[in-house]
């Protein structure tokens, strides 16, 4: 293994297993607050890769529960020093350093007004870890490659656990605990597997997904960009018709979230519209029964619920092939610090 | 004029002029309920341009009343089934044709737990119409152009005018009302001045903007993009620095909207790191303060929270004149339809 990356992504199991070994309790107790009667929405504030795994929160905490899952706008903290109201909230940092101040903003002004927080983080001593009622730490271990990738998976991980708490249901429970062995496989697979010509010699790539693996698509995107220096862009499947797609043109590169569940078809659909139009589709899938150009296989039997976490490894593997292809330093890439301060 | 996208792009001010003097009534009435003990947060549905107008509304409706508000995801309600819980929730949909079912979904289901809903539609006789409480008309006219000019507009100024209904203050109702006038001269300021050379032979275009004007950078790249099909993207100035930057090299070309205004400083702050970086900056703003090659000119003395209804006329003209100089047809961009039904 050449590169912190790489040797990141080969960790990921190990430090699934460590997460799920270690809070389950810490996620019961959270799990507590989200049943409070004061508590109407929950209210997320997150940059980078923590924000794709904000956005699988809303899919997948929309569903414990029934909750509704908002994002947060930090100028209005920060910026504009306005913040809203946050009655009814329960407002989440997820941030694997804990430390840029936009995020911390948020939860200081929940904490000032009294609000229940909590925070997603690999740092326990962080100053995000130290405003907010409760830590679920993220238990992903040191990460030094600047492209996340334990920490994102231990992101989705920890979500995946509040939600396992948060319905008390020993399934999902079960279902979870399969995944570090399901997340190794997968690393093997697409170690062994992923290969993709149709993105040499693009200039730029849309990924697409919906429900849970929107997030995927987000982190897909940003993957690839920051590890190969490529235009890529995310967008969810019917967003993208909505008037993006008048950038596709024959010859552009497509790349489908698309496992087994609920969310595939909608995503086979525009894959098929793009298709049609010319466009080179790569689809990360269980089967071969989306069109495509070129299929990243998906090992199968995964709940779409957790399909993010083996989803997500093509599109690290694909992001590590495509910059080495392009000669790039995959472990610091260009103009990007491990931990980015913004307000 | 040649085009209809042109003549209604013209029209915008006339149209927000009759939503201002026709619809202050309604506004007030629809304010009242913002104002209801049951109501913490405020969910949007919509697609599209009318999602970038929801975004619009995350800062200045936050502002308002201080009420948080958060932008729906359809698929919970359409492809899962499984729609949270909307107690505490106030649901708008926003929709120039009120017809399509991922957003009509939502507000059937907020009508279904007797949540209070509102619309803000150019149809009034639409799904969208018939499923809510209250109906706030655009009043934009009829929109032919498959890109939206007018009813973004007045999508944004329909905003506008709720928040002067809801914080009953007089001056920003002031403000508004000179808001036509202020779109007409820049719109003849734009039409003359525009011309934007560092579009000229690249493969993507970055758009930044922070706080309201984030609206406008998203509206900026989705109308750049349908017009001319280039790939245009938009990003927060803070979230760009979080990963996607990696994508920016020497010769990159980006859009930075900087109108004055507390938002203007970190959008500057980024715009000066990208042009140290060699990207080629695009300015939208008053002055010639930012570092930019070319700036694109906005009329002086427009208070920055209705500074996206003039910032957004010169990102219309250049995606008009990258178009033109691109062979595009204007008023059918390929692949777009002026409806899109999405679930």
């Amino acid at each position: 293994v050449a590169t912190r990356f790489e040797a990141e992504l080969r960790a990921q199991p190990e430090a699934l297993a460590r997460l799920i070994d270690r809070r389950l309790d810490t996620a019961a107790e959270i799990a507590a607050v989200f049943r409070r009667d004061d508590v109407d929405f929950i209210l997320i504030a997150a940059r980078g890769s923590s924000d794709n795994a904000a956005l699988y929160a809303q899919y997948v905490l929309g569903r414990a529960h029934r909750i509704p899952v908002a994002l947060a706008t930090p100028s209005l903290y920060t910026i504009y020093g306005q913040p809203p109201r946050l009655d009814g909230a329960l407002v989440v940092g997820i941030s694997q350093s804990g430390s840029s101040p936009d995020v911390v903003a948020v939860l200081e002004e929940a904490a000032r007004q009294g609000r229940p927080t909590v925070a997603l983080t690999n740092a326990s001593t962080s100053n995000l870890a130290q405003v907010v009622d409760a830590v679920l730490p993220l238990e992903a271990g040191d990460e030094h490659a600047v492209a996340a990738t334990k920490t994102f998976a231990n992101s989705v991980g920890a979500i995946a656990l509040l939600f396992c708490a948060v319905t008390g249901d020993p399934v999902p429970l079960r279902e979870l605990r399969q995944m570090p062995e399901r997340v190794e496989a997968q690393i093997n697979l697409s170690l062994e597997t992923v290969d993709v010509p149709a993105l040499n010699d693009v200039a730029a790539v849309t990924v697409i997904g919906r429900g849970v693996n929107y997030a995927t698509a987000c982190e897909t995107a940003l993957k690839i960009r920051e590890l190969s220096g490529l235009f890529v862009e995310a967008y969810s499947a019917a967003d993208l018709l909505h008037g993006p797609v008048a950038a596709l043109e024959p010859g552009s590169a497509v790349i489908g979230i698309a496992p087994t569940g609920p969310a595939q078809a909608p995503v086979v659909q525009t894959l098929d519209e793009l298709r049609r139009r010319g466009a080179r589709i790569v689809s990360i899938g269980e089967v071969a029964s989306v069109p495509a150009e070129t299929v990243l296989p998906l090992v199968p039997g995964v709940p779409e619920w957790l399909s993010p976490l083996t989803a997500v490894v093509p599109a690290q593997v694909t992001a590590l092939r495509t910059a080495e292809r392009r000669g790039r330093d995959i472990d610091n890439p260009r103009g990007l610090q491990k931990v980015t301060l913004t307000r």
